[in-house]
């Protein structure tokens, strides 16, 4: 048994609650939502298929993102850090955010202490849904 | 000595060429770009710092994806595929794009034969763009 990497929150609020939860405690950490998918949206619109309710959010924190740039030029493959937003079968969110030190530290020692600190405040963010 | 995860291509054209050819051959191989993010000026306007430019698009292949998140919901947190475009030195363009099988395949045998899937169709982009 293996599970996906990343860090995983079950909430017992629903989805919309959960979305502006995440968006608020993302920006108390420093991030930024650069970027919002919607994966029902896509697949609807290019597969014709339903799909639960689920977004992909591009998260920056801007002096961190510069620091491992700096270090890393190649590190932009691993950013923004992604935190996903979904509805389960129950109508409850789960949030799941990637764990830095899974992507960009991976096979990259120098970039271990930064993709620390971003963990730390990713699991402040998760911390903080509660 | 380690290197960043990730397929890396050093072209002899410039960084405003190689997006449009990068955009191309993304469509060629199924990919639709979802999201954009210009590292200059995020930088520019959040921290007032200089850098190079430098962009991260956000690749999606629908049928691959809707795959994927059926055999994992959580794989979300490694979705879009990363595609990073950026100005070298010399004024060239570097294209890295992010290896699926160090992320969404990291630890989870069961999205192995998916990850190899995108993993080929984004080898085939880079190999475009010569």
């Amino acid at each position: 048994m293996t599970t996906m990497p990343g860090m995983r929150r079950q909430l017992s609020i629903g989805y919309d609650e959960a979305l502006l939860k995440v968006v608020d405690a993302l920006k108390t950490e420093g991030f930024g939502v650069l970027t919002e998918i919607d994966i029902r949206n896509t697949l609807q619109n290019k597969l014709g298929v339903e799909f639960r309710r689920y977004k992909i959010l591009g998260a920056c924190n801007p002096p961190l993102a510069h620091r491992a740039l700096q270090t890393d030029l190649g590190v932009g493959v691993m950013l923004p850090c992604n935190v996903v937003v979904y509805e389960d079968d129950a109508g409850h969110a789960v949030v799941t955010a990637v764990d830095p030190m899974q992507t960009m530290a991976a096979g990259h020692p120098a970039l271990a202490a930064i993709a620390e600190e971003v963990r730390g405040k990713l699991v402040r963010v998760l911390e903080r849904l509660a």
